[in-house]
């Protein structure tokens, strides 16, 4: 089991290599999906379900939030009103039936066709949403200015993901580096870092990465390729001189 | 006085074609700038200021009341607080100093600089906005599937701007055709056409245009040869394969 052959698998996470204990929520979703326990198998001590955040989340606890915030929840509405759905949402609760979710109050006849497009369009199983929480913890300790990685989650994520590179995590759209430091930064009280995904419909760690804000904006809900498609063709016309 | 050997120049409203008799107005800003009669000089008939926007008010009168909102308005801010300032507000009054401003209730001072900054710099006189309607009106009727352009209308605008052709509209940022029927178009209550600004700090004809809403967002802040810039040199990371 592990992503550095083969960095598109899904890596299975009841292999063996965790401990995948239920974990009690209190949550009134937990009859969706039984939150686990991702020590190595065999741990000592209490469980815990995202132990590969626990240093960043004492280092840099709003980065550590954040990446925890975007694997398991779908982004909210940026508009207010009844017709816009939920704010944010589990993303593997958004699996269910209609008539499944109107026993937890979540009425998805009643919000608008583009609405529920959207909010279904976010949708993963549980373990999807781990599998990026690592993938997204493991990018932090690769960009320039980041913490440094204690040895406990270096053998903890190399494994899934290969060698922790220094410097090495990009913008997933602009490809330039992406300096940690940005996290801090901010405008307007926006992020200058936001998570994307190559394709906005797959909520898994080869698609999903971090991204400049202005990036991220300028991709917009086209897929990756179709906005490099896209932004290839307005070259065309206003540079047309640069291409071969 | 013509646009069409000189598309740069800044055509002058004082020469002898226009009427320019001031119209009265009850703004409480009326002392800042006069708003004056756009007529043909010794027209018959009541004054009018902006009377090539006339027929356009008539058969597609949101259009009209967009061109001539973005041409004389500064956009407001998209969030709201009251730290946020004024939210569309003349342009020629962004021109005064703090001190005249807070006369109008207006106290720069209270406002973030970021605010003050977004602000001033859509500051424009008034000819100059006046010219960018008369501008934008130009490229509406040559869009495709614009509403035809009556004699009246054409003979007063291609002295100015030159033939008005058929189809040859065309979005500022992308180049691609532009279709009349997008103004009609929305996602969200959003208009998938937006007036954009080639440098967002200058408001004259030669710097302003329609665009497709995925392209000004794009854009950003960024000037177009500044975006032009930034995606050529994504391009060269992400598809090196394409340049010359």
């Amino acid at each position: 089991m592990n992503f550095v052959d083969s960095p598109n698998a899904q890596i299975n996470l009841d292999s063996g290599v965790f401990c995948r204990e239920e974990i009690s929520s209190r949550s009134k979703y937990s009859d969706l999906a039984e939150r686990r326990c991702h020590l190595p198998m065999n741990h000592k001590g209490k469980c815990a379900e995202l132990p590969f955040l626990h240093h960043l989340g004492q280092v840099a606890p709003k980065v550590a939030k954040k990446i925890e915030r975007d694997s398991i929840m779908t982004t909210g509405a940026s508009w207010k009103s009844k017709e816009a759905g939920p704010n944010r949402i589990l993303r593997w609760v958004m699996l269910e039936s209609d008539d499944k979710l109107s026993t937890f109050g979540i009425h998805m006849s009643r919000l608008k066709p583009q609405v529920v497009a959207k909010l279904r369009e976010k949708a993963a199983d549980y373990d999807s949403c781990i599998r990026v929480a690592m993938w997204l913890t493991y990018e932090i300790y690769k960009m320039p200015d980041s913490p440094d990685v204690p040895k406990h989650i270096r053998d903890y994520l190399e494994p899934l993901f290969g060698s922790i590179v220094p410097n090495s995590t990009t913008c997933t759209i602009c490809r330039l580096p992406l300096s940690f430091s940005l996290f801090a930064a901010a405008r307007r009280g926006k992020a200058e870092i936001e998570t994307c995904h190559k394709d906005p419909r797959l909520h898994q760690p080869d698609n999903v990465g971090f991204a400049h804000r202005a990036c991220n904006i300028a991709q917009g809900p086209k897929t990756l390729n179709e906005f490099y498609d896209w932004i290839e063709q307005i070259l065309r016309r206003a540079r047309p001189g640069v291409f071969s």
